[in-house]
């Protein structure tokens, strides 16, 4: 029998997001220069930027912890990504390759407000509250994010490719 | 150029979460026999028959498309999966047992929560009003799910954990 708790879980889920969040910060360059609106490539040039915040709050967390920051590789966020790299391939020149690309990236940003609301609470029953503070920062960049590709999507981007 | 558009992207959409809904229904037996509290194996036991009914939703959907009912492997659910199965044997027999099982299936959850949500943008967009109603009918109960999950992990399940 193991003698994992909660803590491990959290540090565990930490590593998890902490490589997701590299790669996605590798993706979004990629994706807004794919984007053929100029609002669409706008709102992937700012989660860009957010990125680079959200990688150095969870480097804040690890420090929290006491632990070197360091990614686990995260499959979920790899088949997420390829999922977005097909959209990109296959509907390239397209009028629904917008329409694609919103999807792809909304599917990245539930993945994300899945695992910070998971560590949020977490953070909260190990009481750590400076990494509750954290963790709640970027989970509500996150829904604010998915809202602005939500209203993409109804939008302008799809009513081309429809 | 290709000359796909978003009729296109529905259906290789629709035959994603086809596929990764018939993954789920062969995981959750597999969470529920793991969970340890009474009221997290009765939860995955319920989005199991719930399930059931979302994937005929999903054939009802193709059915309106004339399309036949087909799967296309999905990346994102297999790594999401994966990561589900990985909590299962490292923190098996611990007591953060459960809390991770919770977390794996909101980031389960999370993923349909975006897949139908843009569906049913789509749907809409396309004008398919009797898909629009099915998609809806399922982002609903996805979006229960999680809120029941939610509850859970911040009462008893975390709680035992911390």
């Amino acid at each position: 029998m193991s003698d994992k708790d909660l803590n491990d879980l959290f540090l565990d889920t930490l590593k998890d997001i902490y490589y997701a969040e590299k790669q996605i910060y590798k993706s979004l360059p990629k994706m807004a220069k794919a984007a053929q609106s100029e609002q669409l490539r706008a709102a992937f040039e700012k989660h860009h930027g957010e990125t680079e915040a959200q990688i150095e709050r969870l480097e804040e967390v690890f420090e929290l912890l006491g632990k070197p920051a360091r990614g686990k590789k995260c499959d979920a966020i790899e088949g997420i990504l390829d999922e977005g790299k097909e959209i990109m391939d296959e509907y390239k020149n397209t009028p629904a390759l917008d329409a694609g690309l919103v999807a792809a990236a909304q599917a990245v940003e539930h993945y994300e407000i899945s695992r910070y609301g998971t560590l949020k609470t977490w953070a909260r029953q190990l009481d750590i509250k400076d990494a509750v503070k954290l963790l709640d920062q970027t989970l509500a960049e996150e829904k604010k994010t998915d809202e602005t590709l939500t209203k993409l999507a109804m939008s302008a981007v799809n009513a081309e490719a429809a």
